[in-house]
């Protein structure tokens, strides 16, 4: 247990908060609660650089690695290309980026906005994976991995810490999971002194089914968030994080997702893709409910979907 | 001046944050910079309750004053009108809300979700708020103007009293003017600390045009923007402390509205009105230039339109 604290700990997040701090927003909290219920506090985490927390992980990889001159590539569901396409450009390196079939028009468009070279192929990201490694082979690009690498759980894990510095009093964290980048990182900033949980589509249990096998295994990868949150696996770095520091690993429906996301447009006026309405979604349908006393925290993760698609509120189209 | 010192000051404005806290959300500021610009931090009052700041000042208005049986009445353009059904409705009175024509169908349907009897009727604001006095001398129910009462410019002051908590050291504050509460109470608050600047779409001047004539004057109610900023006049009370405490009032085109509701979708996912917008148009147009050294803050003040209205980013419905 030593060598896996020294893996991935307080330091190691501290020096990558550091590292990417002038690339990145320290995005903001707000505290609401939803009709009469205990006060939330969310994390608007949407409102980082190209719409989703990604950004974070991907510049601590390019800015820890020598960036050689074929550029950078990854395999993402769209929010990691996105992200990697926008610190590519930040950093002046070139960036491929394949994405599978599933990935929404939104995502495709939002990666090519920021230069990068889109590659579509396969049906999941699994698939796009394996193409993108091929690719890797031929160009020497550096791999920038949407969730299993060390440098990316760092740079995800800084959202933990700008949440404990600005909501320090939370008890319970509520963090969606597709491969686990995420999550992990925010259960190794906390480290067990909150209640970190995970919170999973049913169609996309990917942590649920290996936190039951006690390893990674293969999940199903469907339904209405699985562009974002559908890895077939989590990551091999944060599984071990995950046993330790994940308290529940929670399944939502996908009614329960688009309800989250009607409500934070009803309430907040915050439109939010699927997998970024995924944790709130278990709060709102009692798939996770909090103990008396319990001070709870959202990680609202992102918001790369088109506005037209959130069914909103009255007199917004249905 | 004295006189008016004592009428809206410090005090007040935080007397009105304390009767209100209980019944607003403490909106979050968030720092960004756009294309390479100096940053800018933005107030986010899109996320209050109701979609906009307007339930500071209903909230303030409805509970320092004795609530008859006949409930309250209003006037609106649709923000107010929501947000005073918004707080009638937490403290259990009915309410009438007279709405203009030119008010989107959004904003009628969500004023009458919030419980309210909706009447439509006139062309503009300044229509329905005559048709609303009519009907209050019938009813006797306690009028909640839009922006000209001692409560609700105290109660929109909390903007900036938060602003000041939030980001201490900004320099130059952006506001979009209608009526003129929201700046009223701001500029009041400030009392000259930071330099308070006016911004209005060209089809609604009312407070360039007053400031030039140097009374309140009746101005052109047109464009983008008309719903929320259209007032014909500024009010009364407001006027001297724009005269006294606001810098500059700086005119947009409504393409300049349009563009930074682009801008706040495609760099930070923020659905927002065209009222909401105008502030920030004015630093993106140019047509206010923060002399060097300048720490600028916008207050971003409403999101009470249809998403799909909002032109998006790549992938988007255009």
């Amino acid at each position: 247990m030593a060598a896996f604290e020294t893996m991935i700990d307080r330091n190691l997040i501290a020096g990558a908060a550091l590292r990417i701090a002038r690339h990145i927003r320290h995005t903001p909290v707000v505290q609401t609660n939803f009709s009469g219920n205990r006060p939330v506090t969310l994390k608007l985490e949407l409102l980082q650089h190209a719409g989703s927390f990604k950004p974070r992980g991907a510049f601590n990889r390019l800015l820890s690695a020598d960036r050689p001159a074929a550029g950078v590539i990854a395999a993402s569901g769209g929010n990691h290309g996105a992200a990697v396409a926008y610190a590519a450009r930040a950093l002046d390196v070139t960036a491929e980026i394949f994405v599978p079939s599933a990935t929404p028009a939104a995502k495709r468009a939002r990666v090519a906005s920021y230069g990068a070279r889109v590659v579509r192929v396969g049906e999941t990201y699994a698939d796009a994976l394996t193409a993108s490694r091929t690719r890797q082979a031929e160009t020497g690009a550096l791999e920038v991995h949407a969730y299993d690498h060390v440098d990316i759980l760092a740079g995800q894990g800084t959202v933990g810490r700008e949440f404990e510095q600005d909501a320090p009093d939370l008890t319970h964290i509520l963090v969606a999971t597709g491969g686990g980048g995420l999550i992990g990182g925010i259960a190794a900033w906390y480290a067990g002194s909150v209640q970190v949980i995970s919170v999973e589509p049913e169609g996309c249990p990917s942590l649920h089914d290996a936190l039951l096998a006690g390893q990674p295994v293969d999940a199903s990868v469907g339904g209405l968030a699985a562009d974002s949150l559908g890895a077939r696996q989590v990551g091999a770095l944060m599984f071990p994080i995950a046993q330790r520091f994940v308290s529940q690993a929670v399944l939502v429906p996908d009614d329960a997702i688009l309800a989250a996301q009607h409500l934070l447009w009803d309430h907040l006026r915050l439109v939010v893709e699927p997998g970024g309405a995924t944790a709130l979604a278990a709060l709102l349908s009692g798939r996770f409910v909090p103990p008396p006393g319990a001070r709870v925290g959202v990680v609202v993760c992102g918001a790369n979907t088109d506005p037209a698609k959130v069914v909103t509120g009255p007199g917004a189209p249905v």
